[in-house]
């Protein structure tokens, strides 16, 4: 079997070459609007949530050319909300993946529109050539995930306890809505694009959610915010390989198929960036 | 046959009450959210998007009950324009329909916030409930209308000559995408959640993008600005009454049951607010 680096590196180059077939280089208009698109998605980021997507698919039989669109979707998703997440009036983040935020780039008003712009294409992308009711239920999934009562309420309760001591259930609010939401639909967006029956819909979201617990635990173990400020890292370690036991446990029904799911959940458990 | 005061008012009142099943007042959380989001949408906007979806929709037969989250999902997208164009990297503009604009009730993160919810939520609801092939083409349209290369488009264009002297070509590009394609589609879109035909949908296209036109035209007459600097008041509105007759002609197929867009349109050709 491949090992999951090979997959990784492969996943993540077939997903950059579809985000450049919606963002070609050179051309669009307004340009500046454009280049500000591609400035962001082509801006290094780690392609976690469109991989998971990908390979929900491809565990249930799914072909690519059907989730690629919405893997990418999610991919813009994320980026519009890290575009507007370092906007002065929020994080006021100068810095983002060791360049310059696009607000210092292109001007908060091209920043906002591009975030904008990244999540409307997202919708745009999933709906994209014939009507399908899998894009109608992928889209209602994604619109949920992103919307007042996930990603977004999320950032509001960040901001609100911006300056505030946090305690142990709002921080799990804040990540569970801003962080985690996206990180399950990905799975659960991808088995729906495969076709994939309840039970197997139901088993990758379950794993996506946990994953999502997991991948917010090792973020705050690298840089030393969030569950930092409330349990010792052997406290947030010992959490974080429970969640990933119960992430792999969702994936009995799927046998060896799994193993690059299961890879991922050790990759993300031991990640060092 | 009714007037159209009477539609306009019973149109409105439908569409009113549909958001308020959407967005409760004393519901939702984070509150701060949810009033803010309360805020822009109950601010006495005059939701002419929405009452030309869904008498397109009623026009072609189709069911109130399928139009109106399309309906509604159409002024969330107007609102969440409105609100970060009123924002201080924008337009700047402290008030909005006679109140303070959002940014200045809550404060720019939650104004960013709240516009982002807007605009996911329109594609929430159009998705929302059984899994349907209109409801794919049309959040495919609406995306469109209001993405990257129409209103979004529009706006990166208006702000790039805000202090600039406009020609006329520019100045049409600006209207057509920033304002004229979310009115097109309004009509479009109801023809589509009716069921309507390829003819149908095409001729009540046809006619939203003349009365987009017309009514840039109006809104630039009533506040002086846009057209009045290139245009003499009289040249305005022989183009306004050509553009509202391509738009009656545009309905010639639908006979006498198009009494109320034809109405709809002498009403934005001499509206005085």
């Amino acid at each position: 079997m491949p090992d999951l680096k090979k997959i990784l590196k492969e996943s993540s180059e077939v997903i950059d070459k579809q985000l450049g077939l919606y963002l070609p280089a050179g051309k669009g208009y307004p340009p500046q609007l454009y280049e500000a698109l591609r400035y962001s998605i082509f801006s290094g980021g780690k392609r976690i949530r469109p991989v998971l997507c990908l390979a929900a698919s491809r565990l249930c039989n799914g072909k690519d050319e059907d989730v690629l669109p919405v893997a990418c979707a999610i991919e813009l998703i994320h980026t519009y909300s890290l575009i507007h997440d370092d906007l002065p009036a929020m994080d006021n983040d100068d810095m983002r993946r060791g360049k310059p935020a696009s607000h210092k780039k292109y001007g908060e008003a091209v920043a906002i529109l591009a975030g904008d712009a990244l999540l409307t294409l997202a919708f745009e992308l999933i709906c994209s050539g014939e009507a399908d009711l899998k894009k109608s239920a992928i889209c209602l999934e994604l619109a949920q995930a992103a919307g007042k009562d996930n990603l977004i309420g999320g950032q509001v309760m960040d901001i609100m306890y911006e300056n505030k001591e946090l305690d142990l259930p709002t921080l799990e609010y804040i990540h569970a809505h801003k962080t985690g939401a996206l990180i399950a639909v990905s799975t659960k967006a991808g088995a729906i694009a495969a076709g994939a029956g309840e039970e197997e819909v139901k088993r990758l979201y379950n794993y996506g959610e946990y994953l999502g617990f997991v991948f917010q635990l090792t973020d705050d173990l690298l840089d030393g915010e969030g569950y930092c400020r409330i349990l010792s890292p052997h406290e947030i370690r010992q959490k974080a390989a429970d969640l990933v036991d119960k992430a792999k446990e969702e994936l009995s029904c799927f046998k060896d198929e799994a193993w690059a799911l299961r890879d991922l959940a050790d990759y993300i458990l031991n990640r060092k960036y």
